[in-house]
Parts: structure tokens; C-alpha cells; sequence
């Protein structure tokens, strides 16, 4: 897309510091890091969102994750790494090319914690359960 | 793997909110929810990390998140989601059963900010982006 700053750095029309890359996908370097080593990884072409990734793509952008985060332990000496992915502005999704977030962790880092509990009410879990079961089934 | 609590919900010999599931992967709701409809997917094998995971597996579980995410928009009336997974202690990963969380979100929920930005130092970016590329070379 022309004015994707995602799509721009696909191009070559913008810097960025590539760790990785196949026909499909690029992986590089988050230029606002919450760790050393935050790696972007995307599909090539321009989906905004993640439901719109094709099944190969999504293949090809799992296994990059799994590679990053091995390396990222081998040669950055993490302890382990978080997978994020923002869909959506209610999610936080800044840039509509659908991304993943690979944060690489150390122990006791303190980079990000889990989000507070919000237990259900009597009746709700099954209430919510039996909705998204009847949309999937 | 006997003693681990999501191969017992696989096996039906603990209790979950049961979502979707298909031949290799299944999807239950979060017991500590950080959202309405927070789920669970985890591939049905035991693998203990995210590195583990078989391609194959790494699609099943993209397109259910994908059909769930889809689902929590449709029929939950949320407006996003996030995707996330923990690898590692030092990540947060509590049960070695690798698993991703499909966090619903509405606007201004607050459920989850972005990390504190932790910038690199002078020339700081290129070591570490040369580290991961010679690792993934």
C-alpha cells in the first residue's frame, strides 16, 4: 500500500534494521524497543488485519517467531520471550500492516507484568462461553 | 504429559469452558480472565514451548485465533483483541503447556498499556540487529 510506512520499509523506501527475511516475510527491528532485541515481524504484503492473513502466511510467520526467539536466546542471552500482537485500536494496533511483536525477556526484567483479573459474575463465563462457542461452531 | 493440567482439560479429566476445537488444537475460556471472552488455545499435543510447536499446529492455532478473534467482534460486541503468548519463566509462561491468549478489548478498556520504551544506546541497535542476523544467516 503506498503510504504504509510498513510497506515503505518492504520496499526499501524506508531504513530499517532487517534480522530476517524470506519471500513472505521481513523481520526488524522495533525502532521504540521495550527490550533489546524487539523484533517486528510481517507479512510482506499488506493486511491490516490478522484475520486477513492467509494460512501459508501465517505459517511462515510462526516459524520466523520461533526462529527469532531462539536466536534471540542464543546470541542476545534471553531467558525467554514474549509474542504480542495488537488488532485492532482497541488493542493498541498503531500501524494498520498487521505485525507480531517478538520481546525478547530476561529474568525479573520487569518489562511487562500480566494485566489485573477480571473475574466473571455468577453465570457470565457460561453466558460468554456459549456465544463464541455458537459463533465457531 | 500425565501431571499437566492442560493435557487433563485435553483429556477431559479437568473441567474448561470449551470453546471450539478441532483434531489438534483446543479452545477454553481463561480461568482468570483479563477480559470478557479471554480464551485459551493450545495445540492438544503436549509441547512445552512456543519452539516446539510443529508448522502444521502453527496454522491450526492461527486460524482459530483468527476465527475467535472474529467470533469476540460478532458476537461479544468487542472491538479488537490482542494475541499473546509467554515463552519462558522469565516471560510470564506459568504453565509449560505452550498456549496463546486471545484477549478481547473495547475501546479504552484499560485492560492493557504498552511497555515503557527502553531505547538503545549509540550504535547499540546494530550490534544487536547483527547478533540476530547472523543467528538467523
Amino acid at each position: 500500500m503506498k503510504d504504509c510506512i510498513f510497506c515503505k520499509i518492504v520496499r526499501g523506501e524506508m531504513p530499517s534494521s532487517r534480522v530476517f527475511e524470506t519471500e513472505k516475510i521481513l523481520a526488524f527491528l522495533d525502532i521504540n524497543p521495550v527490550s533489546k532485541g524487539h523484533t517486528l515481524v510481517i507479512p510482506k504484503t499488506h493486511y491490516a488485519g490478522f484475520s486477513e492473513i492467509p494460512a501459508d502466511i501465517l505459517t511462515e510467520v510462526g516459524k520466523a517467531l520461533q526462529k527469532i526467539g531462539h536466536a534471540a536466546r542464543t546470541h542476545l542471552g534471553s531467558d525467554g520471550f514474549n509474542v504480542l500482537l495488537n488488532n485492532g485500536r482497541a488493542a493498541g494496533q498503531l500501524v494498520d500492516h498487521a505485525h507480531f511483536h517478538l520481546v525478547p525477556r530476561s529474568l525479573g526484567d520487569g518489562v511487562m507484568g500480566w494485566p489485573r483479573v477480571r473475574p466473571y459474575g455468577a453465570g457470565e463465563a457460561e453466558r460468554v462461553r456459549s456465544k463464541l462457542a455458537e459463533a465457531l461452531s
